[in-house]
C-alpha cells in the first residue's frame, strides 16, 4: 500500500509539522505542508491527502476561528471532511543557537548573543526566561518560529538566536542552548485530524491511538444552526444531548453570516460507551432534526487526553 | 452636573470612538481615547470615566476575544463595571481624499489615484470595489482606518486616496470621494456600554435608547465556570435559564486558564419583561450558584437592535 499522505499547515517544522510527525510517525507517512488550512481542507475533501492535522483549540488563547470556519463549511465544500482523532501537542519552546557556537553550553554562556528571532506570539510566552536572561537585546519577528530557526542556521557573521521548538532546531541543524524556556508549563494545543468519510483506505484510522481501553471516552463533534425568532430553541437543542446521555464538554459559536447575529454553534460532547448508548449520537442527531434549522454530525473519536483531565 | 466622561479604544475617529459619539453626543459629553481595552475597564472600575464604549462582537468576524477576556476578570480587577447598555454601529467605509483634490467628485475621476491607505482588515471589506476601480493601485497597510485618513489630509506631493469611515473624514478634514464602497452593507459591530455599579451619577442611564416600549426585551450577561468532571453540568446550568424563561441568545467560551481545557462560559438571555418574570435573573443566579463553580451577573440592558430582528 502507498504510503498515507498527511496535510498540514506550513511551513515545514511548524507546530502542526510537529504534531503531524508524532500523531503519524515521520517516514512511515508523507508529510505535506499547505500554505492555508482551506488547502488542507480540500485536500482531504479532494483525497490529494489521506488525513489533515490541523489545530482547533490552545489551551491558553482558545478556539482556532479559522477552524472553526472552515468547519463550518458554509458553501459546502468539504461535505466529506469529518474527524477521525485528535492529538495533543504540549508547545515547549527552546533557545537555538547555530551549530557549535557555543560549545561550552548554557552553563557557558558568555551574553554575548546579540539579536532574537521568532514569531510574535513566541515573545510573550517566554517573557520570564527573556527578561531574566536577554534584556534590552533586539528583537526581530518573523513570520513564523521555524523560520527563526532557519535564520540561526544559516547565519555566520551575527550572533543570533531563535525562539523555536526542538523539532524546529532538528530540521534545520542548530543547537539547543537551552530548553522549556516557556512561562507556561502547561501550554497545549489540540490538533483535529481529518478524513474522508468517502475514502476507502483511512476507513481503519492509521493514528497511533492510546491503547484502546473500554473506559476511554469518546468525543462527537456536530454543528447546527437554529432559528433565533423562536425562543429556547438552543436550550431545546442543548437538552437533547442530555436527554440521550451525552456530556456537553465544549460549546463554540461563529457567526451563521446568513443573517446578522445569528450562529452556528459547535458543539462538542463526550460519553463513555456502553451497550446502552451506542446509538446515542444518531439518536441525538434525529432529534435535533426536529428542532434546529440545519445540523451536521463532524465524527466521533476516542478522547487523547490524558487520563487525568477526569 | 460635570460632563460624563465615555472611554473608548483611540486613535481619534475610530469606529469605537464614533460609537461612543454616537450613543452619547459629541459635544454633551467628554470622550476619553485609550490605549486599550484593559485601560479603558479600568478607567471604569477606578471611576475616571463613567462609561466605557467597547466592540464585542461583529456580525462577521464573531466575538472579541479580548473583551470576554476583560469581562472573564480572572484577577478581580473590575468587579464592580457591568454593562448597562448596548450600541450597534454599521461598519461603512468610504474612499476619502486631500481636500478640494477632485473638484468634480466622483462621477469624474480621472484614474489618478496612485496610492491606497487603510487598516488591513479593510482591504478584503471593500475588495468588489477595489477589484473594479482600483486594480494594480499601491496598497500601503496602516495601523488603523482614522491613520489612513490622517495620511491622506497631510499629503500635498502624492495622489493618495484612505480607506476609512465619514466620521474620520470629518475629523481629519477630507473629502469623500466615493461613499459605501464596502461588499456588504449588513457589517455592523455591537459595542457594549460599561459602567461601575457603585457609581452614582450613572445610576441614571445617560445613553439615549430607543423610546421605551414594554415590549422591548431585555438582554442579561452572565458568566460562570463549571466542575467539568461532573457529566451534565453545563447541560444543567444552561437549564436553569430555560426554567426562569430566559432565551438563550448566544453563548461564548473562553478558556478558564486555571486548568487547561477549561472554560469560563458567557450566556446571554433574553426576555420580554413582565410582571411575573421581574425577578427570573436573580432566581437564575441563584439557581447557578447550586451547579457552578463560580458566577457573575454582568449587567441586564435593553436590547438596542433593529425590531426586525425579532
Amino acid at each position: 500500500m502507498a504510503r498515507l499522505r498527511v496535510a498540514f499547515l506550513g511551513p515545514a517544522a511548524s507546530f502542526s509539522h510537529q504534531a503531524a510527525a508524532e500523531a503519524f510517525g515521520k517516514t512511515s507517512a508523507e508529510l505535506q505542508p499547505c500554505v492555508s488550512f482551506a488547502e488542507a481542507f480540500a485536500a482531504v475533501q479532494q483525497q490529494t491527502a489521506d488525513y489533515a492535522v490541523i489545530p482547533c483549540e490552545n489551551s491558553t488563547n482558545g478556539s482556532v476561528v479559522q477552524t472553526l470556519d472552515l468547519l463550518a463549511d458554509r458553501n459546502g465544500l468539504y461535505n466529506d471532511v469529518k474527524v477521525c482523532s485528535e492529538y495533543y501537542l504540549t508547545v515547549h519552546h527552546c533557545l537555538l543557537v547555530h551549530k557549535g557556537s557555543f560549545p561550552s553550553g548554557w552553563a557557558g554562556y558568555d551574553g554575548s548573543i546579540t539579536k532574537l528571532y521568532t514569531h510574535p506570539q513566541a515573545w510573550g510566552q517566554c517573557d520570564t526566561f527573556l527578561s531574566r536572561y536577554f534584556k534590552g537585546v533586539e528583537r526581530q519577528d518573523v513570520s513564523s518560529t521555524s523560520k527563526a530557526a532557519e535564520i540561526v542556521s544559516k547565519e555566520t557573521a551575527e550572533r543570533g538566536a531563535a525562539i523555536a521548538s526542538r523539532f524546529a532546531a532538528e530540521h534545520h541543524g542548530v543547537d539547543v542552548l537551552q530548553e522549556n524556556i516557556e512561562d507556561r508549563a502547561d501550554n497545549t494545543t489540540r490538533f483535529l485530524i481529518l478524513r474522508n468519510v468517502l475514502a476507502e483506505r483511512t476507513a481503519q484510522l492509521a493514528v497511533e491511538q492510546a491503547a484502546t481501553n473500554f473506559a476511554a471516552s469518546h468525543k462527537t463533534l456536530i454543528s447546527f444552526t437554529i432559528n433565533h425568532s423562536s425562543p429556547g430553541a438552543l436550550a431545546d437543542a442543548l437538552l437533547i444531548f442530555k436527554a440521550h446521555g451525552l456530556n456537553l464538554t465544549s460549546i463554540n459559536t461563529r457567526p451563521s453570516l446568513k443573517r446578522a447575529w445569528q450562529y452556528i454553534f459547535f458543539v462538542e460532547c463526550a460519553r463513555t460507551p456502553t451497550d446502552e448508548n451506542k446509538d446515542a449520537v444518531s439518536k441525538v442527531l434525529t432529534g435535533l432534526r426536529n428542532v434546529t434549522e440545519s445540523c451536521r454530525d463532524l465524527g466521533t473519536w476516542e478522547d487523547q487526553s490524558s487520563p487525568s483531565r477526569g
